[in-house]
């Protein structure tokens, strides 16, 4: 069935333009002024508003299995919650346990996903080290579209990487042309501040930004880069947070070095102020790692968003009710880490964004949804208003307003970061392989109706790697043999 | 006339695709796999070959009158070279004389580019100011399509902007939307330098380049970039050639500022080494401001092309024959400034920046063409491999080479700065307005077929800048009368 | 007559030990344990104290004529203030205006410094430029011991320095071994700024820091240095009061540059809040410039402090009351700019530094005495606890506490600054040329006991700038003559 | 038994006079002009020289077992040499195996440095972990003058500290009031290229540096410090030899870190060509890590101690000869790292640093001797020329050239790094506990004169310490008691 979306402007990466659009099988099928409907067309009329790539948000955790519990919201339920709010892809992550083949735990989520109302990617994380974890990086690669590999830095004696893992690994995907990304944290410090505040007695959520403080990620980060430097392969640092590790990737940028930043709607928006407050299922919900940090990193992080340090933005929506929370009630260690927001992330960067003259309206596009799909090799399927392109569109009522509430939201978590922001710049209608799957407050997502993406090596950046390891492979003297003889 | 580009692959800057495209009346209207060609349609068998947007360089200096001489190049010989190297569309100059009316010198200039082979703009210089500068920028904005502004702080006694011309200027360029550029040196230390120099009876062009070290640079960078943020004004740097202006440029870039910054292919492969070459001739044959600089500068610059702080490349091509370089022959400070290599830039560029894992295709697409057609406002119309975009591009052999020289090229000046270098990338064929122009050797290009381009203020920058300056509106203290009184 | 300071701790710049200290005929003559008193020698008991080199201001502006008034502070209350506050000696300035010869100025002053209470050297501003300021400066530094010059980059129409009188100046420096030193604000930029914003009604002082925001002392502070850089010479940059000048000078000094920075109390520990009190007259109290900063350039300037970035601190003590304020009641850039602190400088550094461990004792003494001494060439007379050295010292009681008000301060204004703050660390005796001028609050400062310091240019940073300088020497190129023909 | 200097010119860290030196038993008795010498005193006649505190080399390895060998300069021939150069004292290093109890290390390495001719104290090493370990650092700080703790981050499968280990040393040293310092290269890296380089073939000297990139220096030194900041310790990095780590200093002092940096005289003047040598001996010769770097670091460096980001200098002295390094013929992983140049560092850094302009000769003392002597606490005893300072003093010539060579050198080595090197500025007397212990070319260097000096903490640097991390002591929020209980 087609469906014409009339009317409106198309606001894409690169350009503003009036047009309609026409989605027919899922695909863009034309995009010009005065376009006809097909007979039997949906149309949607998008006077005074914006036609933009769906979004997609790279940093999910839907029904993650984490300290003890498992996220509250599923593929289902998270993905339906993004298309509420314009977002339309989701890259999601495998975590194996240590020891646990890569391929059992890929085949585990592949199972859960299933349930996906939208299109959806894996990232698998690399947990542990040995001749099976090679292999399965080759076979999820050549086989699965994997091409991006996700290592924490924290969570030590858990699932946290050390050098010697992450040197493994890094080295590894340079092999195959993958893209290494980290959680970048220093586990040993934060171990350490962990335990010393619970040995004090410094049991609160209010300690919780304390055990993790903005070193402890500027550190990691700088770690990661280097390490990358050296072995010569790019790398993506996920949800920075605290200018010392934007700080670390804009130094390496500005050497020249392929390394790419991803900030979260709620780090650029939230300070710590929230841990401190005195309702303690609020300063709970909030936990997350890396912690929402003092207000002036923002003006940081968002200065890093127009600078081009940071290339996209996403959520790591990974939901815990307030019964899951409590774990952690006479132990901050043990409140489950995440919070939601994959369904209010394009809003938030609107509001506090676009409305503020920080990003153009393009620039939106590009940190919402373009630069993702290139990073990750899904450009221009994902990412682009084209003919060709899938129809994963979002119309967006730039004056709209909307008061975010966990009352109204369509996440399945009892809370909400943003409760209580009211946001001018709406999803007025989301359209999911050219269907209308949210159109003025009603949504429509089908369980199961999510794909799942495929994502090979990014050639261009392989090649470039290529080329530029090569241009510094090292060369030998030529020593005459009596030199070398005199040493014997 | 239609033209088919048959079996290439199209590179833009952001993807990279099988098809063949389809040019009639001046514009592309097709692009698809095994389009057929129209009746009479000229074919173009791109075979193994790249299909790109043609370059557009935005910083030329077409028959200068300049230092007691005119440029060797006309609008007609330089924008023909230009088109034998792949580049369709330049941005010249006006440069009023003190006291001369902007609108006078912008006739005079519109008068001789009437020759010229391909697409052209102009950005016009503000030397000096009045009320009648202020109202001549409005009707250029207006009224022909200038929207950038240029800036002189060298030339003291010449052309050299002041801080009050630059506060004046930048002031009225964000009341209509325009974008101030500067050429960033520290005049009144240059004048000193050389005074100094010439008066030790060093009078060689090896003291060319310390009469204008990095730092008169780096300084007169930074100050441009800090008054626009003062005033709240994007500002663009033209020709960065040292580390130091770089670097005042990341800095403020880092700080969320928008300022663009601008690259010759000349500083980012050639270094000061020249300017002691035994010839006197070949050394002055170099003499540009600013100069070529010490080597460690190109890694700087291309790491920041690579990191987005800069974001065009040109050439400042301003051609002076060896005897009119003859004028300084006692006084370096006499010899005018100015080289060539419009023809050369794209391969010199391909060949150090491709070729070597610098720069993806698709990034070459942007510094050499999508970013300087989005930041002067020409694109989609130019830019871009998209329909109806004017069917200006150029189509690439990435295994072809040549060896650039003075003998060979189509530059009207007897030197090149390249001479002697050969490159791997070069254009096989070059399309203006959907014509054939250059193909396999043979340069068809035809005087005064090129068109003037107007460029409007480009509204999002616009606006974004609007929202910005309105955010940061200060606002008055309500005092009391009584405390006002008192104070009495 | 003989003075001993018994049973203290001796803490200079680089050592904290106990000793006696024993002083006679204005210098110390004696350090060791168990001293012995000499007949009729006055005891200071200091259990329990530090004995450290008096406070040297190295910038204050006693009885200046300035916006049409003159400051009530006159350098025999002023440097009686110092005293009671642990301060022995001040650098104040020499300030001609537009066109008034130097010498004639520097006359002036001398004949005003006579009435001051304690030893006391004098900078000498340039304020303009012609052949009898380049012989005056000679005059100044040979026969008179003046080796610093200052340079106001702000106040434009009045005393403004421009770049062409900076490179005359610095150059003329750079003959004579004299150390430049700048105030560093754009004032072209502040200029636009006060029209503008008067223009729009914005009549109040809250308006003073907008319209001199951090940027206008950043660019001004880079620009010194650069041009301080190319010519060869060391720069001092007077009231480093924002991150951006600081950033500035850190930058130059990481590249090995000879740049020193200032910081005065009253911008470590007071923000720009204060312009928005109701209170117009308290309001009015605190325009100086630069201004008082949002609270986050505090942080960087301490920090500064620590790293060396920043070696000196000061207070610009120039007063004006209440009815001198009045004067810009309806028009902020009509307030006198200038506040007081001479008096309150040593303690509110003690405690906000050395309480707080972001300074060791020693590192006060040297921030607040001894590299003031050194960098202005009154070392070791002054800024040491030596045999030989004059006898300025203060006895610091580390645990005595006061609470700074107007009520209680010497100083000669209706005001103070830091108003309110309780302070632990106080000057519990001050001696002066030997002699105790503040004993347990008892201030027996003598009008005319000050001497007027010769500082002759510092003979080791002279050695080293000309060697430096040397290494730099560019080198013609030997060419054929034949070469040189070719280019006739 | 009195020695009398006479007719010298005293330069010490902050001031240059002329005066007479007087030493009786081993101290500094009298300071001034016209000296009378006591009967029976031996007089130095030094007209025309500088009499400056010996130097003190913080970081040698006297006869140190290491990579299967003993490094042939033992304590007598190596303190011998450096008296030769005009270095007084040393702080060597105790490098307990892994699992070797520290105190039985310790124990061995007191005995075999007991035949030194100079005084001399230890920093001990931290290879390990366990109870023992954080009790044995308590005995050594507090019996045994031991107040600095080494950390290598490299060498893996050998004395490797992990982050574990240094969480755990560095939490430990800020305990007792230590200084933890740490050798900076991540050895996982540098495993991994050793490793990668070997299997490829890559076996000649040439590749060593390529196996320790400045990239794994500055990772490692950014780490340590980020964990000594969130410990709130001070932290100390032993030869910073490549601009990466010295950046990761300057960013942390910028923000107030209390972090120190060591740079050896070695990096500041030989550049990495040397690995490229054709002849294998004296490749080899200069294997040591970190190794020696691209030119340009070596401006980086000079820059980083004039500004002070640097504080002291030394040698790495760890000497092995031909024989030993050929133990690594056909595996450079296998030549054992050492160079000497105790005895050279002096009148190297005097030539490069106080020749050329960089440091002024009081800059030279601080680098020198007096930086040294005060953050590792030997001062006064070290590092003044003070009275009741130990009489270790050089006499310096600044005319005096001398021509580095293994022909002429003290040191028990068969080769010279800086082999060649004439050098203007060197040590004509040497003078060790009152004693002239070289004479214009005589060397009296007694075997076991030397002492070992104990080196308590530094209470100043201990006590601000303290005070800074107490004002960071974080707060519990005063949460109702409802609040909690619905979150059980």
């Amino acid at each position: 069935m087609a469906l014409l979306i009339r009317g409106g402007t198309v606001v894409d990466a690169n350009q503003t333009y009036r047009a309609d659009v026409l989605c027919e099988n899922g695909v863009i099928v034309a995009i010009g002024e005065g376009l006809d409907a097909p007979s039997g067309a949906e149309v949607v009329d998008a006077g005074g508003q914006y036609v933009m790539p769906g979004g997609i948000d790279p940093h999910t955790h839907m029904e993650l299995p984490f300290m003890g519990t498992v996220a509250s919201e599923d593929f289902f339920t998270g993905t339906a919650a993004g298309l509420a709010g314009g977002t339309t892809s989701i890259i999601d992550f495998v975590i194996p346990n240590p020891k646990q083949p890569l391929m059992e735990a890929f085949n585990d989520w592949r199972g859960w996903s299933e349930k996906a109302a939208a299109d959806y990617g894996f990232h698998v994380a690399v947990t542990w080290w040995d001749e099976s974890v090679y292999r399965d990086m080759g076979t999820l690669v050549h086989e699965h579209g994997v091409s991006s590999f996700k290592h924490f830095m924290a969570y030590k004696n858990a699932i946290m990487a050390d050098d010697e893992i992450l040197v493994n690994s890094f080295s590894r995907a340079l092999e195959l042309g993958a893209l290494p990304t980290v959680h970048a944290e220093n586990g040993e410090l934060v171990f350490r501040l962990q335990r010393k505040l619970i040995a004090k007695g410094m049991t609160g959520p209010e300690f919780h930004p304390l055990s993790r403080p903005p070193e402890v990620e500027g550190e990691a980060a700088n770690r990661a880069i280097r390490i990358a430097q050296v072995l010569g392969v790019p790398v993506y640092v996920v949800h920075v947070s605290a200018k010392d590790a934007l700080d670390a990737i804009a130094r390496a940028r500005s050497e020249g070095q392929r390394v790419f930043g991803e900030v979260l709607a709620g780090h650029l928006v939230i300070d710590d102020s929230v841990y401190r407050d005195k309702d303690w299922d609020r300063a709970a919900a909030h936990v997350m790692s890396p912690p929402f940090r003092p207000k002036h990193h923002q003006d940081a992080l968002w200065a890093g968003l127009a600078a081009g340090h940071l290339q996209t933005t996403a959520t790591d929506h990974c939901c815990f009710c307030a019964s899951q929370k409590a774990m952690g009630r006479d132990d901050f260690t043990k409140i489950p880490n995440g919070t939601g927001g994959v369904e209010d992330r394009m809003s938030v960067i609107w509001h506090h964004g676009v409305n503020t003259g920080r990003l153009t309206p393009n620039e939106f596009v590009k940190v919402t949804s373009t630069n993702a799909a290139q990073i990750f090799n899904l450009y221009p399927r994902k990412g682009a208003v084209a003919v060709g392109s899938d129809a994963d569109l979002v119309v967006w009522d730039p004056q709209a307003t909307r008061t975010i509430s966990v009352k109204t939201h369509h996440q399945n978590v009892d809370a909400n970061i943003f409760e209580g922001m009211t946001v001018r710049g709406v999803a007025a209608h989301t359209v999911s392989q050219g269907k209308l799957v949210w159109t003025d407050g009603d949504l429509r997502a089908e369980r199961g109706a999510g794909r799942y993406l495929k994502r090979p090596p990014n050639p261009a950046y392989f090649e470039a790697t290529r080329l530029l390891n090569q241009s510094k492979e090292p060369v030998a003297v030529d020593r005459p043999r009596a030199s070398v003889a005199t040493a014997a």
